[in-house]
């Protein structure tokens, strides 16, 4: 077998990189910090992007394209966002290169110099506001609700495949309103549908909330975001999205004349989910026998493997699957027969098993006389013999229970993972035994968000929308806290 | 009618810009020669894009993504490529930017120069390559069959929205074979698929063909084209397909063990299309009263308009249309139900004109009485009014017949315009008078391709695979030649 994994509980940086390159997910490529999304990885990502693209579409949502290059001077305009995101990016100076005149291959022709430097986008706020001054008169116009799927590059100095990667895909929403109640409405909604596809198709619990100030998105008035906690303790920012006032309109001077016939500044939100959410997936569910993918998105849902000695026992064994796997085609279940003849039997389970495929069915000449088949199921490695009859109806029920499971059993480590601390002590205690989310009263203010997290590398995730009102001290000054915030160290 | 068009004959190419920008489908944006692809054009961007993803992997190909950077000296590796594609491109030579010093925004942050340029992919021939090497050391890892959705960037000095752009979206295949022939057959195969989406979904007839060595792909042993007829007697490249033969496998080093044990460089292909397509599409069907979409590539395939002037009566044509719309959106029909109140009716026709949409209903206080309803086609400008009963059958029906008859007008347009000529000069009066495509006897010399291009502007587009032997002069040079060959002023 040549896919072994370093265990998670040696190494569980190790464990995530040999999974995700051994898995045929992603590699690093020539260029520093960028990936290569293999075909297997990408097929996931694609199942991602239908499932969010149909959520987008279904709440009013259209997809557009703006530009990859960025003007500089776009980036000067709000005041924070060019202090968060234009300094560590890709920045295109010239647009032509020439023979070498010396002969070494190719170089830069000087007399090709952009008299403005184009930024490869960090995110699209500015050019999209830039565009939309021009889209929006009236209140008959508003509101503008865009979605686009596009590449974006952010200079990391450290990176990591699909977690923080140079260049990654994404899909990002800009929308744009008349009122503030209707932005607020709508960031709200798209953090909502972000839950509710990282539950049921990632399978993974989320905690909604509100960012900090210093958290927060550069140019947002609030960022809500989803956080999940990975298998190692440390918490996973899911997706966000901004409520980000009027900012962008009065930075690109977006006004619009209101129904009372006056000219106000349009009111704004985005809104984004990356590649990352694979590195999410994988964290979240795989195990030291390779990958766990939920079934409602697994590329291949089905693996079904003849065992057999003689070619007339495979054409014997293929003749009694045919029909079966018509039928799970039917249900739109994906499902491989892989009769490949230079393997074998016990190489097909390892590898299926590597690979995060849900169900496993086999077969071979004592099944047939039985009328019987052999299922396995991924995530509890458990498997019965059973009998061929109603196969099919037995597949689609255990796919809906296996992707149930997986949630179950994420949430359960949640659940186990999230502790109330009372003291700065107790917290550091849980932090560096324990690790998980750590529910804790804090006094608001950024002197001691930044203290803990100098001192600790933990950050507040979130306030979470849930909390509860308490009356608590906070774990570092003593003051007065009305309720608990959520830390954690992060990905 | 803020819709109004410069007139095909009066202006063809003013038609176009106006009809791109009226009809929302795409706009110039702030950077130069990029553009922002408005959500209506996206819409049948998307519709392309679902029906070729579906097509390629009903091929057997899978999706991957590689990185949009390209290192500069993977350039200079083969030969002719570097010629072809690596001079107006967009180099990005800094990773960061600072503020400025003088307190004037911010500016390029010199400390951060990149040691190696990176290009921003024009083609992505070259990094996929050079990440070939590691996936393949036998035959039994091949063929690899991939494709990417991507963005190029093409530094062009005059770009038109759609037809030439600095920035586009596009599909590269990229494939790896163990056999020049089944390279070949790949290309080939590729070129079909091309030419059936072409035909059966755009709607425009195309000529398949092999391009002449001075217009190949740069690198590729082997171009094949297809060549679409626009109305204004040009020509227009859909999509080519390339036999690379062991070019890019020489340049990167990427052998493989074939069934013999002898080591062997690897075949490669490669094939693309991009939204390109969308000028193709537009400048085919389109006329002076808007856009005609063919129904397979419509985002709205019908649109339904009440007539009425009490709120009652809108009530009661809602209440007669919903079962109709419900019936249509069971047959996948995609159906608009335009009922807002601050247009006229007149104002609605126009605008749905105006967007190509293939089928308008339109419904009346009469029609309730009669049971009837008017349909008008967008393709004919036609219109009756019909029976209510069996109304879904009818548009299905007449959905299907639009998408032929599209077809066929542009195919007549075609014969019509494509002219055998014996001589020079007949050849370029054609051109001058006429356009269109000309099939003529040429030597198969550069020299003589070249002097037609400069004299005349018109290139070959293609030797057709179609072309049967047929003895003959070249037009220039009187020297014998085999077959004619396609010759056009092209886009």
């Amino acid at each position: 077998m040549a896919n072994i994994l370093t265990s998670r509980s040696e190494n569980y940086s190790q464990w995530y990189n040999d999974l995700v390159t051994k898995a045929d997910l992603a590699e690093n490529s020539a260029v520093r910090g960028c990936m290569v999304i293999k075909p297997y990885g990408y097929a996931i990502w694609e199942k991602m992007q239908q499932t969010l693209d149909k959520m987008f579409k279904d709440t009013g949502h259209y997809n557009a394209y703006f530009p990859l290059f960025i003007p500089k001077s776009f980036f000067s305009k709000e005041a924070s966002h060019v202090e968060g995101f234009a300094k560590e990016c890709a920045v295109v100076t010239h647009y032509r290169l020439k023979n070498d005149p010396n002969g070494k291959g190719i170089v830069v022709d000087e007399d090709a110099k952009l008299e403005e430097e184009l930024i490869v986008r960090p995110t699209s706020e500015t050019i999209i506001w830039n565009t939309y001054k021009n889209w929006i008169q009236s209140y008959r116009d508003l509101p503008i609700l865009l979605n686009q799927w596009a590449n974006v590059v952010r200079w990391e100095m450290r990176t990591r495949l699909f977690l923080r990667t140079t260049e990654f895909l994404w899909q990002e929403g800009h929308t744009a309103h008349a009122t503030a109640t209707e932005a607020v409405a709508e960031a709200r909604q798209m953090l909502d549908v972000y839950a509710e596809f990282a539950e049921k198709w990632l399978a993974i619990p989320v905690i909604k909330g509100r960012k900090s100030d210093s958290e927060r998105f550069a140019g947002a008035v609030d960022t809500y975001t989803i956080e999940g906690l990975m298998q190692d303790g440390k918490a996973l920012q899911c997706g966000t999205s901004h409520f980000l006032g009027q900012n962008f309109a009065k930075a690109f001077d977006v006004t619009f004349d209101n129904k009372e016939g006056k000219i106000e500044y349009v009111w704004a939100t985005s809104w984004g989910v990356s590649t990352r959410l694979m590195g999410a997936l994988i964290m979240s569910h795989s195990d030291d026998k390779g990958l766990v993918i939920p079934p409602k998105l697994a590329p291949i849902q089905v693996v079904i493997i003849p065992i057999y000695k003689k070619e007339s026992e495979l054409n014997e064994i293929s003749e009694k699957i045919a029909p079966i796997i018509a039928k799970l085609k039917q249900k739109n279940i994906s499902v491989k027969f892989d009769s490949a003849d230079n393997q074998t039997p016990g190489w097909k389970f390892s590898e299926y098993e590597f690979r995060g495929v849900p169900v496993r069915l086999a077969v071979g000449p004592r099944d047939l006389k039985n009328n019987t088949i052999e299922i396995a199921r991924r995530d509890t490695l458990t498997k019965q013999t059973i009998s061929q009859d109603d196969i099919e109806n037995v597949v689609e029920n255990l796919l809906v229970e296996i992707q149930e499971n997986i949630f179950q059993k994420a949430k359960t480590f949640r659940e186990n993972n999230t502790r109330k601390v009372e003291t700065y002590d107790e917290f550091k205690q849980v932090l560096d035994e324990k690790g998980g989310f750590i529910l804790a009263h804090w006094d608001e203010s950024a002197e001691t968000e930044s203290q803990i997290k100098e001192e600790t590398k933990a950050t507040i995730r979130c306030i979470p929308l849930d909390s509860v009102d308490e009356e608590g001290k906070c774990i570092i000054s003593g003051k007065p806290s009305k309720r608990r915030v959520l830390f954690a160290r992060a990905y």
